[in-house]
């Protein structure tokens, strides 16, 4: 199975794609960073982003994206900027019609060191050992792209059926609610 | 010509679509709101909001599209949502050719109401006035986005032009720039 993993960013975004073999045994498929033109208008940035992210999946063709799910950060113009940039990735992934998931820093954090408190160079330190690299993939956000899909394989497929369950769940308590409040105004 | 304003929301977005005849006389053409499934996966409802913006697109056939600049938004989390929400709207928008435009909220209601700080109901009121209706039209996120197609019609253009024309000037000013970098290099 190969994951691509996008860590959304509009300067600078991150893209991870990494293989699982034979259980959980995992490769470096490859990694890179999608730069936009910081001088052009806020949409042209998008159409940039949103082409070179299709490029990456008509090139490394994979099974699963994972997108990091961004939603603490002080500054609020970079949130927008992160946000924006997010709302591209995912409507592209839901458009090719691929399985997605989102995960969380704190989750990749954990999956992949152990602690959901890991700084940077921890969670570098962890890529390169899972994947046996040599030199840590550079720019740094090619290495949250890396951790992403790495956390992807080994908690990704269990957390999406955990959330489908919980979904479906809550779907059938709402119609069960819808039925017999149904009910009670027949009975009126 | 005829303006699609787009106040960009997750839960709801506000759509203002408003014709301009003879010069500065408007004219609504049409109004609502964009609902996605809150109980649905995120990718889910981008790939609502993309559709419904799709449709409203190929329904008014607009002259312009204007999506309200968020950036101060005290909720992070909310931010975030917005913020993917106005990514998608940026790029559907990007992608039908049209001329774009983003006006922040204190340009918008500076235009409508003569003033940046003026409160919803102040705006509301100038809308309606401007537009010549008898109600209110509601959801609010309506009249925020009617109000940011009418402060297109006035504005838009010119702020346009202007930022053309800055955008012009900076890239000649780096070209220069490394111009003259590159005849220091060969001085050397």
């Amino acid at each position: 199975m190969r994951v691509l993993g996008i860590d959304p960013g509009l300067t600078r975004c991150g893209i991870g794609v990494v293989d699982s073999h034979s259980g959980r045994k995992l490769k470096l498929v490859d990694f890179g960073a999608i730069r936009t033109d910081s001088d052009a208008p806020l949409e042209e940035r998008l159409l940039q982003l949103d082409h070179a992210l299709m490029d990456w999946i008509t090139k490394v063709k994979p099974d699963a994206i994972a997108v990091e799910r961004v939603f603490s950060q002080l500054n609020v113009r970079t949130a927008m900027a992160t946000g924006q940039a997010a709302g591209v990735a995912l409507l592209l992934a839901a458009k090719s019609g691929l399985p997605i998931a989102l995960h969380t820093p704190t989750e990749v954090k954990a999956a992949v060191t152990g602690s959901g408190r890991a700084d940077k160079a921890q969670v570098a330190q962890m890529v390169m050992k899972i994947l046996g690299l040599k030199e840590t993939p550079k720019p740094v956000d090619t290495t949250d792209a890396l951790a992403l899909a790495i956390c992807h394989h080994w908690r990704g497929s269990t957390t999406e059926i955990l959330k489908s369950a919980v979904r479906t769940e809550q779907t059938r308590i709402k119609k069960l609610k819808a039925n017999s409040s149904q009910r009670a105004g027949r009975l009126k």
